[in-house]
């Protein structure tokens, strides 16, 4: 047992992560423009807050008392005592600097991106790598700086690993798009898709798949997201547009987030455990249910027909192989957010493949453009018009968040090795999901990895519901036996 | 100038409050059901972090060491020091206690109005006065044990003033109401009022107030409500029923109060005195808009043609004369939220009394029941069916407030106060409501209440703005002027 004192520390924590959750949720969803100066300042305070406790001596005193008699405990103990030394380790105006820092830069980002003017944000993403190098400062004994930063978004991840499994990913990858580029294209879905059909669509589905009302919510927002304010308070959001169906996937995409934090054992409530173990793992739950699940072919077996009835004009003359097709259409192009499941990939490889050599101190803001259209090229084959539509497209970096971006392809090969575990293990998958059944996917994810919260790290978690560690094979595998029928190659 | 470190910690105060002021918004209006529990946690978590800095001796020595150079500043440091003061008196274990016990309350008030249970509300009843009775042991110097809970909502009122006040009010209104009771009833609208087309209505009634997308947002909530999270954050709330306009008046009642907010010096934001300065004060700024603007005749003269226009079937076979009685009908009731104009004040006065015996301790929580259906019968007239519609109808003494009703009835006082003020200083109001234009009301209501926040105490602005203290006679003199009319007598 956790002493009363600590549990009581940590859960203050936890309530801590909430408010701040629930103060951004509130910003993107409900905030009225001209709050946005009160609400940055009340953010600025809860963070100092939240830091203040996270390094406060008594919390310290409390966890080096603390005897783990169990794995759970032990796990509390173990990431409290991380979490706490990671936030000491780096001086307090260190840390609000690079909160300034990327504050100051959220505007001149968005004018840059408006106006397609690298020169406009330069200096700001310079001065946010100069801040993400003196961070990296402040911890030793990491292979490479980039480790440092890689390990706040998916812990024990190094670089060299990375690199390990990017190698392949990349060469797979390409050679995929390759092929499917030389192969007649995909039909496209003709449109339109009236947003309140797609809406009432997309909440159908989202309960199929385990959203209900009582714990749920569903809002717009510009940048789709989910948030959990507890696993019985789960919010996702999308956006929706006339032309495509990209915010029905969203949904699907949010739900299978929110359904990791929705089935997070209520035991872990209040622990600072009670939630996703990392980004990377996080982001196989929202692709598996999105890709594997949403678009496969017996998901659309059962969907099909509600499709069509929603949207008569948007599906019209397709045949049922062709709605396939075209809602899994391979086209390379600039812009990551609208990339297919094949080539998505690479946008993020190459952004990791900056990321590094920026923090690594060989590629200046200023070459940023340069090498992002060269490697566009390389990758993906695609001419980048202007940096609009190349190395400003992104909000991260404006953010500093560098070592980010790869945690979203480490999700797609995890998914692709959950899925295959899963399919191992649970019989007959396709013919559930063609019966619109999803409580055995819901379970077997529940008890392999939503369960377990933070207690059991990435790597570990990876190892004991699939058999192995991050391996791109199976997407790989997943992704040619897919795209190959599908585009007769 | 404040110093910055004093600055700095007032600064966090406020944010502090308005977290909480988002946390309760947003369990009001989008929590999913099943999140209550969770944020009950977190806002217990803000409460005491605000406690502790409230409390802090690092904010004591910065306002003792604090020179104030300038009437702004000098009330910043003694409203500062007051309410360090409130909060530093009382233990932080009755502090917890008073909140855990009105948390209790909650459940079983909502049980016992909903099966009219006396006996299963009354022990938490009489827990909550016992608790505010120690409260009130941890103050000294008041006059009268019920003066210590009602500064919390109105400085510087006392009992002894509340009863000039409502002694008054009390003969006065019980007049006018048997009177409106003798005569021919008023008519009654038809309705029904489609929803979607009352929510359109009371937006550009609220547009037209001072509401603009900018800075306010508008929602749906079971009990309506106004919050500020900062000047530019205004957030109104209400519901509405297909068969009355209680929605619409409810939201000019919540525009008024964010108007207030809204119209704060914004020099004031996060010096803890930037927002309004009473409850009383406060709700006759609801008033004034709800009721004296938005129940008189010129402003119907305005939006009669828009309702009738909305709500053809709703408003049908009423001349305008009739339209504008049915609006101010004046039926003697069971409920205070449902009360008139005439008989509110009645509700509120028999809930005064109540509360002062029950901290004076001469009246038992298990005898409020019969004291209440006998003070309804006294006040209105009106005998009590049920305790559901009676002692349990109203959520306030389950969270153990005491001395927050006679605000209500203050607002209305002051708010007729300040009518009377403002038609002397003001010309032609008549005229310009009746053409739908309130930018000289909202001005002058800005220049004499909303700019200056907490900065000029509640009875020091009422005097200011319209040269006298709390007198009922113009709210007396108002209402019988109106209603005498309106019911020919």
């Amino acid at each position: 047992m956790l002493s009363p004192e600590l549990a009581a520390r940590l859960g203050e924590l936890s309530d801590l992560t909430a408010t701040a959750g629930l103060l951004g949720w509130d910003q993107q969803t409900n905030m009225p423009p001209a709050g946005g100066q009160a609400r940055g300042e009340v953010m600025a305070t809860l963070a100092t807050l939240a830091h203040e406790r996270q390094t406060a001596p008594e919390l310290g005193a409390l966890l080096d008392a603390a005897q783990g008699d169990g794995e759970v405990e032990r796990a509390i103990v173990r990431v409290a005592r991380r979490d706490r030394e990671k936030a000491r380790r780096v001086p307090a105006e260190l840390a609000a600097e690079i909160e300034r820092a990327a504050s100051d830069a959220q505007e001149p980002w968005a004018h840059a991106r408006a106006t397609s003017d690298w020169e406009h944000f330069c200096p700001y993403l310079k001065r946010n790598v100069e801040l993400r190098r003196a961070y990296v400062d402040c911890f030793e004994g990491a292979e490479h700086p980039y480790d440092t930063l890689l390990d706040n978004f998916e812990p024990g991840l190094t670089t060299a690993r990375v690199r390990e499994v990017f190698a392949p990913l990349r060469e797979g990858l390409s050679e995929l798009a390759a092929a499917i580029a030389a192969a007649p294209p995909a039909p496209v879905l003709p449109g339109p898709f009236p947003v309140a059909a797609q809406r009432e669509l997309a909440l159908e589905i989202a309960r199929a798949f385990g959203y209900d009302d009582a714990s749920w919510r569903m809002d717009l927002a510009v940048h789709p997201f989910a948030l959990a304010l507890s696993p019985q308070d789960i919010r996702v959001t999308t956006r929706y547009h006339e032309n495509d169906l990209q915010g029905l996937f969203a949904v699907m995409h949010e739900v299978g987030h929110g359904l990791y934090e929705h089935q997070v054992d209520p035991a872990l409530a209040r622990t600072t455990l009670g939630t996703g173990v990392s980004l990377g793992i996080h982001e196989s739950q929202s692709r598996l249910w999105e890709n594997l699940v949403g678009r496969s072919e017996p998901f659309w077996r059962h969907w099909g027909p509600r499709l069509r009835a929603a949207f008569p004009a948007g599906t019209a003359g397709l045949s049922d192989h062709d709605l396939l097709r075209a809602i899994n259409g391979v086209v390379p192009g600039c812009i990551r957010v609208d990339a297919d499941e094949v080539t998505y990939g690479l946008h993020v490889i190459l952004r990791f493949e900056l990321e590094v050599a920026m923090i690594e101190g060989t590629l200046p803001a200023a070459d940023v453009p340069a090498a992002w259209n060269a490697g566009m090229r390389e990758l993906l084959g695609v001419e980048v018009p202007d940096d609009a539509r190349g190395a400003l497209q992104d909000i991260h970096w404006s953010w500093g968040e560098l070592g980010y971006f790869p945690t979203y392809a480490i999700g797609n090969v995890a998914a692709a090795q959950l899925w295959a575990a899963l399919q191992r293990d649970v019989g007959g998958l396709d013919d559930q999901i063609a019966a619109g059944q999803y409580g055995a996917i819901r379970e077997w994810l529940r008890e392999h990895v939503h369960r377990h919260g933070r207690v059991v790290e990435p790597t570990e978690l990876l190892e004991r519901a699939t058999g192995g560690g991050l391996d791109p094979a199976p997407l790989l595998a997943e992704l040619n036996a897919k795209y190959r029928a599908l585009y007769g190659i």
